[in-house]
């Protein structure tokens, strides 16, 4: 048969094939995407490895009877709160329902509790995991070659892969406590006719960087969004997870002129298998004729009803299940599990110190998150995949090298830790061999 | 502030808005999509009309406590049958897990029992819904300007929709028994500089015909992919739905080269509200250097990693122990919900026999679908989406002006009624009432 898109040289022949991947869409082909695939891999190829290297949550609360009543719960609340028939209960639960999820006024609760947010349940758009809103807001933004988006770099992997499905450019802004050198990026980009539509960033302990912006930075952030007629979008996974009870006030929370998408996810405060995340939209979107404009959520939901035309109504009643039973707040809900992430950060911290005191013989740097589930590392030397290959099966750890977070790089002298899964003794264990690796990569 | 894309009269003025639709992703603005849009408000603002419009499931056999039993017979089935610990019974429903889904292994025996389809597990992709297999396989297929779609005509608006997301233009092949316009459509799209990498089709009970293709034209289609190098996409909602016994051979169980992705849907046989589909993709795809293949399911699974991550675990759980607990046959599994989709279909169709007799007054025909959820009549005069809401209002009773399904018309004689969620009380009521409107507006 004719292989659409054979490429291969002259006389080569391709082994039984239906189709090549020089025929398929570019994002399979990508180097983010393929590094991650790498790496997990790698975690399926060394089980036993202690795993400093994904950024899952913590399993040790996780119980099955709970599904059951959060059900329940959710249920209850549906006859008992809303009046809702039993007929109607079975509806919302088993039938096609709102594009734009069930649980929004549930969700606007637990904003206005945990995080300050005032967002009107109509311009909240429930979805599956944080993922799908982010890709709900690049397609809407994505209409030519000219529009690109901002990230925070190094950059999470899922919003430059959301971006390589609408075939939307990432310029990346140096991260940092300041985003000094986002005002040269935008200008940079529209002298080459470019529109930067909008900037991603993660405030709170960034993934990887773990970095935190000041309360300054994010009132800077705010004026030029609205003097550049950019987009925020405020992706807050690990908000809830400080080291110290007192937290910084969200982006969103601070937004008096409608710049901010808040990008929310219940992944880490309620859990991972329910693919339950949001996006509040409240921007205003005019179409040039009407009397009045649409709010962007609606514009979303659009998009998402040619996607996956609802997020799933049991996967939705679970994560509402726990919102009731916590009075809308996943802080109080989760004090346990904030605990063992702190204590998890604060001994990876100093089991870090411990081992490579800075008048010690191995030039091992790091920095010092004031929350969330990673660290970076500054080595002296080179950190490639065939080095955390080598690392995980000489040493029996896995960690992940930094240079995935910076799209097109090959290799860093940075790598990144994460110990949001892992027990206190794996994290001693595990700093131990990775000890070992660095003192043996040295000589 | 400057309006990005503001393109109003010199000297209009807007009002409060962020964002102008011109500066948002065409999808936004497409007929097809404000079409759906609009039917479903009619259908929020008169709610006590009967509807023939949506294509929904009947609701009668729903329980809630089922779905408790279902997540207790999956988790029993992890644990006794393949031998997993609590903790990974946990891990399995709460964690972040297998991109290609969880259930696989459940979905090859249930299409080996009901489809007569030998399906390698790993060749299947859970999804979030059939709508997010859609767009995966036209985000895998759509590489630039030159690649199309071919899609039966009248369209299922969620293809176009999909299409629509990755600006991927849809070529119509003409509807009916033959298809027999298919290779002038790939003639004259080839002549065009185009390359149609695939043909989207519901070879039974089609929505929204309601056409049905013999086995012979199944055979034919297979020669005419394998020959044009094209995929022939088979999506099956209705099939279990037949109004006789015997039931056609799906595409998928007569492909023997690989050319058919099936795509499948539990929407109709277990329940909307858990959004699982799937895609069986078996086709080999080859990089252009290495020694093997690899499956085009996987290819599937790299870009859902960056659209949904994973389909809900919990609304893959629900599925599967439907699945368990009816011995992997969904067709016996709803004996009673076929019941009631023979009497609805046979019952609409002998109520509009009654009402518009071939010598009676009124031009009126229909088509006599064996079987699913759908019947077309052809009517004396235009249907249109204001006659519609004029029958809403003074009628009381909904359906769908067949325009909407084909890309770009505003009218034409033909709408579509669907019976699948009414009762029989509710069928003759609102055959009643359509009777009367068909006959004031002859007059």
């Amino acid at each position: 048969m004719v292989i659409e898109g054979f490429e291969g040289e002259p006389g080569s022949r391709p082994p039984m094939a239906d189709l090549l991947t020089a025929g398929l869409h570019a994002s399979l082909t990508d180097p983010a995407l393929e590094g991650m695939n790498l790496l997990n891999e790698l975690v399926m190829r060394f089980p036993d490895a202690i795993s400093f290297s994904a950024g899952r949550p913590f399993e040790g609360f996780f119980r099955v009877e709970d599904l059951h009543r959060y059900l329940r719960t959710y249920c209850d609340h549906l006859e008992k709160e809303l009046g809702y028939t039993s007929e109607q209960v079975v509806r919302t639960l088993f039938q096609y329902g709102r594009t734009k999820g069930v649980i929004h006024e549930l969700i606007a609760r637990n904003l206005a509790v945990d995080e300050g947010i005032k967002a009107d349940p109509d311009s909240i758009v429930v979805t599956v995991g944080c993922q799908e809103a982010m890709y709900l807001v690049l397609r809407a933004l994505r209409t030519d070659e000219r529009d690109v988006l901002l990230a925070v770099s190094p950059m999470y992997v899922g919003i430059t892969g959301a971006a390589k499905l609408v075939d939307m450019p990432v310029l990346g802004v140096e991260d940092g406590e300041e985003l000094s050198d986002l005002q040269a990026v935008v200008d940079r980009a529209r002298a080459e006719g470019l529109r930067p539509r909008a900037l991603y960033l993660v405030p709170d302990f960034s993934n990887p960087s773990g970095h935190t912006l000041s309360v300054a930075t994010r009132h800077r952030l705010l004026e030029i969004a609205e003097r550049e007629d950019l987009l925020l979008l405020e992706d807050n996974p690990y908000g809830l997870f400080s080291l110290e009870d007192e937290r910084m006030p969200t982006l969103k929370s601070l937004d008096t002129g409608r710049r901010v998408v808040y990008l929310g996810s219940f992944a880490k405060t309620c859990f991972p298998g329910a693919r339950v995340g949001f996006a509040v939209a409240d921007q205003y979107v005019w179409d040039g004729r009407s009397e009045r404009a649409e709010l962007f959520a609606d514009q979303l939901s659009k998009i998402k009803s040619m996607l996956t035309v609802n997020t799933p109504a049991f996967a939705q009643a679970l994560v509402a299940g726990k919102l009731l039973e916590s009075g809308y707040s996943l802080s109080s809900a989760n004090e346990d599990l904030r605990q063992v992430y702190r204590n998890n950060l604060r001994r990876l911290l100093d089991g870090l110190a411990r081992r490579f005191p800075p008048d010690g013989p191995y030039k091992v740097t790091w920095n010092t998150p004031g929350g969330g589930f990673f660290v970076v590392l500054d080595v002296p030397f080179t950190v490639t995949d065939d080095l955390l290959e080598h690392c995980a099966r000489e040493y029996g750890v896995l960690w992940v090298p930094m240079h995935h977070f910076y799209d097109g790089r090959s290799s860093t002298n940075q790598l990144r830790l994460s110990c949001s899964a892992l027990s206190a003794g794996q994290i001693d264990e595990g700093l131990d061999r990775f000890a070992d690796f660095v003192a043996d990569s040295m000589n």
